[in-house]
């Protein structure tokens, strides 16, 4: 029993003080959600690993954390499994469950296995924890929580509108500032094309996408090593040029559409310009910018894509989500189209701790503390602190009266409890009692009526 | 992709509607842990194995989810290892993690890893989910969530009392009528000690506990099969004989004292009758009842165990909690004593479902569907729907317009969404709309303040 005690590394234990703030942001964002006629579903922490594999990429699969099968496991493994000594190939044989990794796949799977008690369009919202063996780092971890709300059954872009309306919503109530990138695969694609680059969409992508951090030279010297044309190049670096330098909206969606100008990428921003324009009128435009570079990793994304970050810290992105046409089409359940996105509450969490945005109240758990230092009253105590609780205030009953008073308040000071309700002899008598405010030292001597009404004020 | 899907067996996903009633039992019993001065904490679904094998006995072990490493988790198994074929010994070099059992061990880690930070008594509440690999059955899931509270750094038994006051005010909040059966650790050890039994205290209070369901004749058919003297037999069941057929906690007390009547015995019997004593006081006495046979299998109990029952339903436990004086020593921290706790959410959530307890506007995410069947004009719903939800009315924007407008009250009456908004080309020139009750059929034209107040006193 000696052997220092840990919890597995990436993962929390969360205070009181930091649970009340966590669940401050989980609030907010439930209220939001419901405002906007999202309603809530859960699923299981542990999804059959079939369920999960193949759906993130090589890498994700390894990502994955499995569940050993209950009972005698090896039963299942043969020799030949054993001395192959493939580890993923034998986790399979040993394994057929998994935490889930995120909050997309398991709801693709809700929905066809709930199709028929769905009422479409459905709009949903799911605040989980998810899990990934991924290296602990600042702001990642092997836990954290997803708040992910999608909207299933439906091609409108006022669907599109709405995202960025509850993003408006859900940041102006926290107090944070931002900026909404908008892109649309379309646009990507119509960019690839452009540049006779269809067949190296992901490449392409993933250079274009460096630009912010390497600079526009030494992406076009990586572009050169792709099978694109010389002549090309420089048009698409004279574009880039000038749509950087832009800081319209509008500008850049008619620029965008005169270089591009095919078919796909002429779609991709005639949505974008319905966002755009949507956005204008609703007094939102100024929190949007179309980032023509903006690729976003996921290959589920069929149109609009978006990337939320604060704009007054460099934490990187705070929400992201996307348009998909077919992400039930994995369980054989084709042409759903969505849109949905996440948001990230534990970076959203340290951003709020950093600038210290988080109401005040939140720390304060409980609203008084009741001293107990006379023997044989404590019947008259606990029916003084049910009447306080009838009244909907927070009250704690110190139990041991053989503490001294002078501690007793040393230990209201420690949990950060605002009152102190003090009941000696006289005041028993009386009907009064003292109430001690502990932020400025003042006491009052008064009736319970009164003590209810002063701190349900304060 | 074509094998039925399928989610892991004893685990379930919740729709909007289950997940809105469960979040009122939660929601509840949050709201009535902090009127108590308690505070929330969470720790992670995943803990040490250390931290768990070996703290529910050796079924227990068993039931433990254990958690793959990440990796090459093979190199870790010499060829002694897997020649030996111990599934168990095999685990525990490929498995470094587990999911959490229950709330109570991992609580225990917590308070000793946080001992230098937290202020005693710690009065937690903790709501999370808890995993075990048990034979799935009707009421009995792999997942499920435990609702935890906690005193923890305190000898009183008025901390016992806030439990009973707790048990009270959760199920009135609950509208279940509910019996608490009370017993106390000591005073089965005094009556192990009358018998001359205490090497055999668990077989003894085994047998005892059997007595609901085979009788007293079979009882002590059992119990004379350890050593004891025929004679003791004969007393004791008279004395329980006599015992049972009491309704009064006090009589009970009464003549349970003169039977038992050794120290200890005599010492669990003056705190069983500090708890009804005071019960009686605070008016909740009727539902408490000493079931002197109660002996709940946790170990960890040293004093008062308490566990409440349905008396609406036969659905077994739906509480239960004790005192326990030692349950930091497992991880080195010896003497801190604390009493707790722990609410079956998914029972309850079974019984109020059977018994049809649930408030009825839970069933209803949303309070209106605005139509939208006219070209053009999203704008101006955008606009409604906006100003609907600044004053926090949860309004449902239908996104397509060139579904009919019947369709739309279809799926406005699926959705179970009381109000229907229906924006006309005349009610647009008006600025007046109409307001459809969906129970009623009536419709009623009103200017946006007007249905504003309208859909609010509905």
């Amino acid at each position: 029993m000696n052997q220092p005690l840990s919890i597995p590394k990436g993962t929390r234990d969360f205070t009181p003080e930091q649970v009340s703030k966590r669940q401050y942001i989980f609030d907010t964002l439930k209220r939001i959600f419901s405002l906007y006629g999202f309603a809530p579903i859960e699923t299981p922490a542990m999804e059959q690993l079939s369920t999960l594999l193949g759906k993130y990429g090589e890498e994700g699969d390894k990502l994955l954390f499995k569940v050993l099968n209950s009972g005698d496991f090896i039963k299942d493994i043969s020799n030949n499994d054993w001395n192959e000594g493939n580890s993923h190939k034998l986790s399979l044989k040993i394994c057929e469950k998994g935490l889930r990794y995120d909050l997309t796949v398991p709801f693709a799977r809700y929905v066809v296995m709930h199709r028929n008690e769905i009422v479409f369009p459905f709009k949903r919202y799911q605040i989980q924890p998810v899990w990934r063996a991924d290296r602990p780092q600042k702001g990642r971890y092997r836990e954290f929580y997803q708040c992910d709300v999608d909207i299933i059954g439906t091609n409108s872009l006022i669907a599109e509108t709405e995202l960025l309306l509850i993003i408006n919503n859900v940041f102006d109530a926290l107090q944070l500032k931002y900026i909404t990138l908008l892109n649309n695969r379309k646009i990507l694609q119509g960019l690839a094309e452009r540049c006779s680059l269809n067949e190296h969409f992901v490449a392409f992508t993933t250079i274009l996408d460096k630009l912010d951090k390497i600079g526009i030279d030494a992406v076009m010297i990586e572009l050169a090593l792709l099978p694109v044309e010389q002549n090309i190049l420089n048009e698409l670096k004279n574009f880039l040029q000038q749509f950087l330098s832009l800081s319209s909206n509008s500008q850049k969606i008619q620029i965008a559409k005169s270089f591009i100008n095919n078919e796909i990428g002429l779609k991709g921003l005639e949505e974008l310009d319905f966002l755009v324009n949507h956005a204008k009128q609703l007094n939102i435009e100024h929190n949007i910018k179309f980032d023509i570079l903006l690729a976003r990793g996921l290959s589920y994304y069929t149109g609009t894509i978006l990337e939320v970050k604060s704009s007054e810290t460099a934490m990187g992105s705070i929400c992201g989500g996307g348009r998909y046409d077919n992400l039930t089409g994995i369980f054989g359940l084709p042409d759903v189209s969505g849109v949905g996105m996440s948001f990230g509450a534990d970076r959203i969490y340290d951003i709020m701790e950093t600038l210290n945005r988080f109401p005040e109240n939140l720390t304060q758990p409980t609203d008084v503390f009741i001293a107990n230092f006379l023997p044989n009253i404590e019947n008259q105590l606990i029916e003084i602190t049910q009447q306080l609780r009838k009244n909907q205030i927070r009250a704690d009953l110190f139990y041991d009266n053989t503490v001294k008073l002078k501690k007793q308040l040393t230990i209201a000071h420690q949990k950060k409890i605002p009152w102190v309700l003090i009941v000696g002899e006289d005041e028993l008598q009386q009907g009064k009692y003292q109430l001690k405010n502990m932020n400025t030292g003042e006491q009052f001597l008064l009736s319970l009526t009164d003590i209810i009404e002063k701190i349900k004020k304060s």
